[in-house]
């Protein structure tokens, strides 16, 4: 078993850096809390034995040798970025308990044929620039390299640029490092296990998600003295497709899930009335017909809103990625090592995206999951227990040992 | 007649400073960008031999004097702060309407009785610092200076700060000046006068306004692994709470307007279910019982919505005031002006709010309206033609005479 107490003093050691103003952590991608978070994380690794590997796109790649030169390695791994009001668990356990894992091998002793490294995939959450998971996106080849520099935050600055700021972009091109199989633990950001009162989720499968960015088109006019019928509120446009978003994704119900997190309105000031709205609807489902079926109605029904307004709508998909069926072998690899721990567990559909989604269209990929408190994420206030966190990253130490070969 | 080309050349120079992305201007209220309209304003002024005084409000009142040191002045004028995506007319036509005013009695060596004082009023906009009108309501005993200097814009800056870090903070107590009457030109910003071709509004009342700030707080929450029964997504009770807005405005057609042109989305996350919303809505109607019944509509249906939602909802006024009667003698100098001059006109009401409304608590009062095309303001499009400005001042100048006794 890993070290449960070691492996939380790191993550409150981390969670130092980038701190939110309820309890949880703005560290965003390619920012400067997230260059102090890498440093501290290649400190950790460089203390525990490990190389680092930085490619093109910022990826970090942490290797400890293994006994067999010809032998590619077992990687594990997930993100160290975070939501403008993220926790201190999504994504960055999934890296630290890969360090942790490293720590425990070290302390026991265990050298395994197969190489092991540990990841920090850039730009996982996609909120300051979309899509998410970003950067294993362009390593497992979905997105160019160019492509992703050009991404660009709210405020027009580039990717690229901002990752050359930070001193992050390493020399390695991207995507050349061949795997033997790659595990993720992550925190499930749902209620299921926590409901099923079970400690360890068997990531089966993993939903798919659509990103539509729409702008609507008003004109902008004074809100006191523009009559009713003369106006293009594009606010009130907004309003009635995102009513439709709710009740497009409740059709599907319980097979589906929708909303608009991003919203901006233009000029936004209080006696204006909005020309331009912009904002980005987010469908998910395990099932590809059914997100195919989401992205049409929505175009349809949303021209329908605005062309009965007078107003024009554009539509652009910012990101998406398919369902994805995880790996058998490395399915059954995590199923087999809860199952030995004597951990209580349950197969899991992933209703969020990682980069293990990626990953496991190159090669065999599998994710544990612990259980986070109401199922709450992408909010300050997501809650773990160190118990949960230590039960996850047994498995993953497992699994992973097994896989690696000692 | 004054002098309609020296009025638009005065009109163009003003609208290079600040200029916005659309031909139009950005030059919100105690911004650089103010500061420096402020000056080239002041040089202006004075080459046309005036005296300027400012008041610790950053009201700035320009003074031509009259032949009786009795007589209480004249005063003219509207504002120089515009819209962030503001037009080049919008209060800056009432200012510089008055530069014309004292640059033609200049030309023509008239004489009056009564001082002429040509104002600009600081923040009327209410875009950067709500409410609207402010300085002008400071001035009318409506607020307080130090609950004025306390308004704070989305950056949390205070407008007493600003104002005085632009270096127009002026030693002249706000509010000390009395006058013998007030006149204020200004573009219609709707689309009446245009509609019934007519050259002159004359404006016998001005609509009033409710200002309500409204925060609906849900849970941030994953938008891809929150199940949808669990979700409290602050942006879809937005969403409705908006729709009702414009059935409430509608149900008393054409005697109210009503539309949200202020939302912001915490935490603006593409894969955030919105955790909170502040959105301002802005009602308006001739009728004082029509404003009181959408305030109280208002908040009993968008209580009722987030209550059925489970969220919680919090209303703050931040902005009103009263339908206003101009002052029947000064409606009535305008009038015979505009009949005088042999320009077409009409009786009006005024859709948007101006200084003119809070001065008119005061002192006699009243407004002049010229047409702009397609009714449209606060848009960086807004347009005028130099003969419908020309014809507002030649009728602000009869009145302003006639008014002040040659
Ligand atoms: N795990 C996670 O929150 N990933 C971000 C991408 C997504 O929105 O699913
Ligand atoms: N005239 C004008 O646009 N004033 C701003 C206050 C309002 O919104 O009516």
């Amino acid at each position: 078993k890993v070290n449960g107490s070691r492996l939380w003093d790191t993550l409150m050691e981390m969670a130092k850096i980038g701190p939110g103003i309820a309890g949880g952590n703005n560290r965003q991608t390619v920012t400067d809390e997230d260059s102090e978070g890498r440093h501290l994380f290649q400190d950790w690794c460089t203390a525990a034995g490990c190389t680092m590997g930085v490619d093109t796109m910022g990826n970090m790649f942490a290797r400890r040798e293994g006994t067999d030169p010809d032998a590619l390695p077992v990687y594990v791994g997930s993100h160290l970025d975070t939501q403008p009001t993220g926790g201190k668990y999504d994504g960055v356990l999934g890296v630290l308990s890969g360090l942790e894992v490293i720590r425990t091998m070290n302390d026991l002793d265990i050298k395994t044929r197969h190489p092991i490294v540990v990841t920090n995939w850039t730009n996982e959450e996609g909120t300051r620039f979309a899509p998410a998971m970003l950067a294993s996106g362009v390593f497992a080849g979905i997105h160019t390299q160019d492509w992703a520099y050009e991404r660009e935050d709210a405020k027009g600055k580039k990717f690229g640029d901002e990752l050359a700021r930070i001193g992050w972009k390493g020399d390695e091109p991207v995507g050349e490092r061949k795997m033997h199989a790659f595990f993720e633990l992550h925190i499930e950001q749902g209620p299921i296990l926590e409901a099923e009162n079970k400690q360890i989720g068997v990531v089966t499968h993993g939903q798919g998600l659509s990103w539509t960015e729409i702008t609507i088109t008003g004109k902008d006019a004074h809100t006191g003295s523009t009559p009713m019928p003369m106006r293009k509120n594009a606010g009130l446009a907004m309003a009635r497709v995102l009513e439709k978003v709710e009740e497009i994704a409740l059709s599907h119900a319980p097979h589906a899930v929708g909303a608009a997190g991003h919203i901006d309105v233009y000029p936004n000031s209080r006696n204006v009335i909005p020309g331009k709205v912009v904002f980005t609807v987010d469908f998910r489902s395990p099932d590809l017909s059914v997100i195919k079926d989401m992205e049409t109605r929505l175009k349809t029904e949303a021209q329908a809103i605005v062309d009965a307004m007078g107003m024009t709508i554009d539509f652009k998909k910012v990101g998406g990625f398919d369902p994805v069926t995880f790996d058998e072998t490395c399915v059954t690899a995590v199923r087999n090592a809860a199952e030995r721990l004597g951990y209580s567990h349950m197969d899991l559909i992933s209703g969020a995206g990682h980069d293990a989604c990626w990953i496991n269209r190159m090669y065999p990929t599998a994710m544990v999951m612990c259980p986070c408190v109401d199922g709450l994420s992408h909010n300050e206030a997501e809650e773990i227990s160190q118990e949960w966190a230590a039960a996850g990253t047994d498995v993953l130490f497992h699994a992973v040992v097994e896989t690696a070969e000692i």
